[in-house]
């Protein structure tokens, strides 16, 4: 990177926002709230609107926050990723010493490309998929019997899994009207078979994806799946394609009849714009939709290299999550989006999140001094109203709430009833939640007091299309990306889920030698758990 | 009550408990974990085994936490309780005043019921739901052209949503051949649209769930879906069943075929084993099924009377869970079932168990001492094995885990792969993450270091069948509220949600004046978010 910048800890104003933090901005104070604070406090960029009025910050805080993306230099490190800097490592140790170019595939709206050598890869393999979508429509692409493919089944877990089917379902009412699309992700063999039931296989592609070709529960599902294949009497190789790394165990032409490439510079959780993601999604939507897909995510990643935080949504986003989580100390955030077809949005967001940020130990090989990533949840409002939202407004534990809203619904099929449609009660119910969280209210009857001051904040847009869509995601992961420059953690390595892979072959081999000389605790464990009979 | 109980603050042990958990038993000592330790810390009931020997307790701590249950009259609670005791109500406050009866809908399988009234309530609707269904089957009950019902669509939300979507999706597997359900939650309309795109309209059957009768998002959706039926030329009361209260405004005859009832001492999120689950379930399953899941439920809830700790599965979830929220300080919890039939159950806990116990008032009216409940979250594994677990072994939040296991598949559609088959590849998995949470691993690398004593459970069954799946249910709600009553509060209100009613209300109605008149930041808010055009 040549230059070092400061990580949060070491900014010179780190002692001011604790001191800050002591005294937060009062919320349920209805001196402090005003018209002037909800006109002062949002920002615009790439179709979304950013409302930031109840979160618990003033003129000083939101001061200190922009000397913190200065000191710690956080659009000067995103530019530098954007251009193929390798800040995918920890200096001094071994690791995965990676560019980081997830932008890259989208950066193809322009003939200045930050990174122009991955942006021409995602141009290859772009033009690639633009023929295969054509190829599929026009009855190129068919079946054994010379029927065209109505189905697509994703085979693929984590990132290759949870970023594409937030996407596909965030975008269902968009979909092809001869398509259906499903998804294989859990190894628990129930899960292939739920699919396998609902599908007309001689009908269906499978679409095997795995980065690097090796990932236990893809392969094996991809076996019962090619096993499903032959006992259906159909040629595996005609009903499979595949995404991988190129030269991976997976790109081999003679199992499958096409493979789309991704590069090592993309990881699993920042895959959605890749193929990993646009095949099933041009499947599903066809090849405009994934080019207004990829224009809103390009958009975003330009949007977040704004330097004033102010001006920039994700980048005021991360400095505002940092607020919350290091200094007032609340250890989750909640992302509660007003659209149902988001449902799946905060799986993703686990993933994109958590492994991304859930690090104890800084790009330089020191333990941190402070908390890096928080737990990420939620669900779509109005259903967590009736569920969870009991204790965000009234339990011991404050959690700062992150809403997504639309203006207009997708469908567009919508009807009035006493006097509104559906549309205006979500919305309404919506920024009913915003003000009472913050404010919260007064009651003789203790157990109806509101205490308010949860701090929250509305990503809002006209409406969820795949442009819009594709501004989201790009957000979050800008977000993801500033928060990991923050707490000067590398945000894309996975470390932490190795040892589990070690053990779990482990415990295989004990089953099939039924623990033949194994002895220990968790030879017992596995001995106890197998025999049960209960 | 009665008698008065302890709370957990004022138990003779608190302060020796909060003493203990200065340092809590270390998991990552080889020294510490051994077989007897394995083979003594587990819990056999109702089909289930607990095994909690990953948990940071030593017999110190279990023997404060057999002292706090019986001071604060755990399970004396649990039995007055069951008994019919007034236990929903804030003394000295106006509040609901109502018996907890859930545990009466399953209590049918002996002579001798705990609260013999709402018993034969319960097997008043359980007959004519035996009747329905055989209607139903034997062609009694058709549509206007004389066909069978091959679909039900049940629109509900929250507890009339969660728990029998949950329940439904986690015993798909036992599916009656020709019937297919669909639920309606959400007020957003893109909800109902997506489900009634994919129905039959004209073989489906609605079932619409509202314990009042009066709860917005249903209402909405109904009148759209009637809607719809009359724009297809059906009548609407043919195809529309409900539940509700009896007497509520939705207990009409001159609207519905039928109407099933529950009743005031059941509480939404604890309605999965009433009427609101059993309809849809039963449809979807036949009425065998629902006995056997009622019969797991009504073994749970005997099970849960025991007064040992160490023999009785949710109290012993519940003190642990206590003793990782209180003491070690954790703000949340995950649910991890393997089993990806079980993607919605952490969806319909984080209703029963937040919505309970997210309260700061006491039974009494006094603000609260000490936490109440968790955050609670998850998803499936293997699938978050490939999202959130990074946080889970190297983050710097540490989350208690609660695992859920069965060692059959359901379709026992499964194939060896590489010598194993995916329900052992399952299997070895989830006991590869327990050992790994809690005894860690060094490296010279400090990325790939693992710093363990993550606190977990195992509950684990042979396979998940409408009696397990019952008996988990009734595990879950047990532990719940053994838990509100160590806090002290009332885990069977949920005032929480009325003030976001109100301010949905206000804004619905400058929503529809277009704002004439008012004034404020909150009305500067819903302008500035309906204006945009961003």
């Amino acid at each position: 990177m040549g230059i070092r910048f400061k990580d949060l800890k070491n900014c010179s104003v780190f002692s001011t926002l604790t001191k800050l933090a002591e005294t937060p901005f009062d919320l349920t104070d209805s001196k402090n709230m005003n018209i002037d604070r909800v006109k002062e406090y949002q920002v615009t960029g790439a179709g979304f609107k950013l409302y930031y009025s109840t979160q618990r910050v003033d003129e000083d805080v939101l001061n200190c926050l922009q000397t913190v993306a200065e000191e710690s230099g956080l659009v000067k490190q995103f530019c530098a990723m954007k251009s193929g800097a390798v800040i995918n490592r920890i200096e001094g140790f071994q690791s995965e010493n990676r560019q980081v170019l997830h932008t890259a595939v989208r950066d193809v709206f322009s003939k200045n490309a930050c990174e122009p050598a991955a942006t021409a890869q995602a141009e290859v393999e772009l033009e690639k998929l633009k023929k295969f979508l054509s190829d599929l429509k026009g009855g190129k692409i068919v079946n054994g019997e010379g029927d065209s493919f109505t189905t697509m089944v994703q085979v693929g877990i984590g990132g290759s899994d949870l970023g594409p089917r937030s996407v596909y379902e965030a975008l269902k009412a968009f979909q092809l009207r001869d398509r259906k699309v499903y998804f294989i992700s859990n190894v628990d063999p129930d899960d292939a078979e739920e699919v396998l039931r609902q599908v007309d296989i001689k009908r269906t592609l499978f679409n095997i994806v795995s980065k690097s070709g090796t990932t236990l529960e893809t392969l094996t599902n991809e076996k019962l799946i090619r096993n499903a294949l032959v006992v259906a009497g159909l040629d595996p190789r005609e009903h499979c394609i595949a995404v991988t790394g190129e030269g991976s165990p997976m790109d081999n032409p003679s199992e499958c009849r096409t493979t789309f490439y991704m590069y090592d510079y993309i990881g699993g959780r920042y895959s959605g714009t890749s193929m990993v993601g646009l095949v099933v999604l041009g499947f599903a939507l066809g090849y405009e939709q994934i080019v207004e897909f990829l224009q809103g995510a390009c958009e975003m990643d330009y949007h977040a290299e704004k330097a004033n935080i102010r001006k920039n949504i994700p980048l005021l986003m991360a400095l505002l999550g940092v607020w919350n989580h290091n200094f007032l100390g609340f250890s989750t955030v909640a992302v509660l989006p007003y659209s149902q077809s988001l449902h799946r949005f905060a799986a993703h967001l686990q993933q994109c999140d958590m492994e991304s940020n859930g690090k104890s130990v800084s790009r330089k090989g020191a333990q941190l001094e402070i908390n890096s990533g928080p737990i990420v949840w939620g669900e779509p409002g109005t259903n967590g109203q009736h569920a969870f939202y009991q204790l965000l407004h009234q339990g011991t534990e404050v959690v700062p709430a992150e809403f997504i809203g639309f203006l207009e619904s997708q469908y567009e099929k919508d009807i009035k009833v006493e006097g509104t449609t559906s549309q205006q009660k979500l919305v309404a119910n919506l920024l009913a939640q915003i003000v009472a969280l913050a404010t919260g209210k007064d009651n003789d009857n203790p157990n109806k007091v509101f205490k308010g001051n949860r701090p929250n904040l509305l990503l809002s847009s006209k409406k969820l299309t795949p442009k819009t869509m594709g501004a989201l995601l790009a957000c979050y992961e800008a977000k993801i990306v500033f928060q990991g420059f923050l707490w000067d953690i590398n945000s894309f390595d996975q470390e932490g889920v190795q040892l589990g892979k070690v053990l779990a072959s482990r415990f295989l081999v004990e089953m099939v030698e039924s623990g033949a000389g194994s002895t220990g605790w968790e030879s017992q464990l596995l001995k106890e758990v197998i025999s049960a009979e209960s």
